[in-house]
């Protein structure tokens, strides 16, 4: 798909005044269409100092292919080819704000319509994430460091309670608009890259509960449990008795309404409830896409409550977006989209594992998963932008649309990775001799479940 | 296979005298046979001091399901249950030495015959590793600690090369009695279970190469190469270009001609150096079976050799031996077995990987196909041990029985790990979609390399 090349037209005036100043604006010569629209008052020219602020910036970036054009029309760009996408910035303030934090105030002036994009959203945060990764690298000690300071955000169950409330309870509505017919917020499993989103979400679970070797009769618990679409397929198509654990209750509302329209009620129990207060024995464990909202302090404990929870001949599966090297999130997403989300690298991920011995079985990553799925929904999103316009402001229109697009940057370029890490007893030799019987039937399988 | 029952008789004379003790000597009924032969001196009598030591000996182990006799046939054990095997110590001064360091002076006693085990060396390892296995989990923090002391392991060049010295240049003839005729050292791949162990090592090499994706033309750099099986695989199957690597001459004599033989010289170097030394850039980076000896402290070093060597679009697989979670190997492996040697966990795999950024694509843990590759060995080993004893002495026969029956029952009980770890530059695009080709065509290469 192809994310959107025009913008909305921002409500916030353009421009401030910077008299005396008469440097010459243009620096670089640039490859995109001059910006229409939104021109600057022939007095807010940009300074010198304004421009190398800029200048300083996409250096300390790595030399993004992009260029950035000021209130002035002056354009910048450091980067050693010709650009991809451009940023326009309205005002000097949003320019200053980004020297403070540029994830933030970028993230900030874009949903204001104080920054615009021109070039495609994706394709411009497909070209800082291009750099960042570069320059990430010779920081990976630092990036140590700042992982480590995440042990100190606190993810209590209140404050958890809290952040989830944020972006999962903002209505159901919102969300059937631009997800699948089930609901399912995770990476979908494209087994083949063909399919509808709907038929890979269907792969996706088939994967899961094929991972855990899950049979008819078993018990399940599934921590984060989003609108039930996974427990509601194991218990349908497995034959699994479901507990499912979750703290958003608009979810929960819609989870247990539909299985009791599907008469699942019996089979799958909803729990309204942190994962730290799980109870009962379960031959599996599953959580897809929780983790991320777990907090790296809590790792262990997690670790703990599955020990305590899974059946010694057990079967576990942690689904997670997650990253090749410990970092943090960026702040606007952190701050915005996701308050207190933490996304590991494998070896954060080993604290879940490691101190209660469990074996890690299989870890595969399904990166270029989550671009497709993430493709899939902004594609969406952008075609019932009308709908949520009724439903929101201008300003939730914009970042959402920049969450997805940068999302899709993020998948495309390697800023992110998707984990799925099946685990075990350390003592457990029930485990499967081989994964063929993962891809055995997967053709079969998919088209089953394309009925439903 | 079953372990040995019997034991070979000791060249030492039990028994040491310990006038004035008069104590009762057995303490436990026993549930295994008397021990023929080896009958101790009347004066030999053992103190209420050394079977209380002995008893909190087995303790400190988590009370495995094993019995002790000592020198004057007095029997203590602390297990629950009914023991599964017996340890019968020959003289005090073994006992004595066992509580500065069991495991380097349980290994030493029985390989000079002052310590024999009855009801099968593999049980009673899996007796120890069982519990080893519990007390170790209340020792995670301690066991971090003593990991990092690995990081003091000076594993240079010049170490290496003697560490590996001590093990692989002992014999090609020794090896030749009791591994596959391809001489693969490293953890087969029984596809299916019924397999021979020749035919799952040829399942294991092409396991290997599907998941790096290699195809003709080609070109690869195997780090640690052995006899050579895998690089010739690739080369004369997948039509390869390979550049192994290893430190061990014997081996690469070994190598060298049978290249040579095959016609495949052209394809494959065989390079007598040190994986620091590699240079070039290849399109695959395979080790198997090194990563053991390369020491924790030098894991960065090898990502950045890695990252030096692999083309943007390649792909890497690192198989080695790992555990459950950070810990040293007992102190006998490491001073008689391996010298130098670590077996790192997934968190310290990453150390590899993490610092440079690389992706991790796929993790599989192998650890039973090492248990029945273990056991072939071991069958074998016992079924050629009168040539071996034209080549080595008894201690040699005992120590290396000990070694495969141990290691047997460090696969089984979870103490060990076989993770095979595929991984590719972060921002590299052309990754495997789904790991589905791997099992597409799984019989059907495995029996194209049984004609081999």
């Amino acid at each position: 798909m192809n994310p959107p090349k025009s913008e909305v037209t921002p409500k916030h005036a353009p421009g401030e005044n910077q008299p005396g100043d008469e440097s010459p604006g243009r620096e670089n010569q640039t490859m995109l269409p001059e910006l229409s629209g939104n021109s600057p008052s022939p007095l807010s020219k940009s300074t010198a100092f304004d421009r190398w602020l800029m200048r300083t910036m996409l250096n300390q970036a790595g030399n993004p292919e992009i260029e950035v054009m000021l209130w002035d029309r002056s354009v910048i760009s450091t980067s050693p080819v010709p650009p991809r996408a451009r940023a326009v910035i309205h005002n000097r303030s949003t320019l200053y704000k980004m020297l403070i934090d540029p994830s933030l105030y970028f993230g900030d002036g874009y949903a204001q319509g104080l920054i615009e994009v021109e070039g495609g959203l994706v394709a411009f945060n497909e070209a800082i994430d291009h750099c960042t990764h570069a320059v990430d690298t010779k920081h990976f000690y630092r990036d140590g460091v700042r992982s480590s300071l995440e042990w100190l955000k606190r993810n209590t169950i209140d404050a958890a309670r809290s952040n989830i409330h944020h972006h999962y309870d903002i209505g159901n509505d919102f969300y059937q608009l631009w997800l699948d017919e089930q609901l399912a917020y995770t990476c979908a499993y494209f087994a083949d890259p063909e399919m509808t989103l709907e038929e890979a979400q269907i792969a996706k679970m088939d994967h899961v509960c094929r991972k855990v070797g899950l049979k008819s009769g078993d018990t399940v618990v599934e921590a984060g449990c989003g609108w039930g679409a996974l427990a509601l397929h194991m218990a349908r198509y497995y034959g699994a008795k479901v507990r499912a654990f979750n703290i958003s209750r608009e979810q929960l509302v819609y989870a247990r309404d539909r299985a009791q329209r599907e008469g699942l009620s019996q089979q799958v129990e909803f729990v309204e409830d942190d994962w730290r207060n799980i109870t009962g024995n379960y031959d599996a464990f599953v959580s897809v896409g929780m983790l991320e909202h777990v907090g790296l302090k809590n790792y262990e404990q997690l670790g703990e409550v599955i020990s305590h929870c899974l059946n010694p001949q057990g079967r576990g599966l942690i689904h997670s977006i997650g990253c090749n090297s410990p970092r943090t999130l960026d702040s606007w997403t952190t701050r915005r989209i996701f308050p207190g989300a933490h996304v590991p690298s494998l070896s954060e991920m080993m604290q879940i594992f490691e101190p209660h011995k469990f074996s890690v079985l299989d870890v595969e990553n399904l990166r270029l998963h989550y671009a497709v799925t993430l493709e899939h929904w902004l594609q969406r999103y952008e075609q019932h932008v009308d709908e949520v316009s009724e439903m929101f402001d201008e300003k939730f229109i914009r970042t959402w649309r920049l969450y997805l697009s940068a999302s899709v940057a993020a998948f495309r370029s390697g800023s992110l990775q998707l984990f799925q890490v099946v685990f075990a007893n350390g003592e457990n030799n029930k485990i499967p001799w081989t994964r063929a019987n993962l891809y055995a039937e997967e053709q079969a399988q998919s088209r089953q479940g394309e009925q439903t």
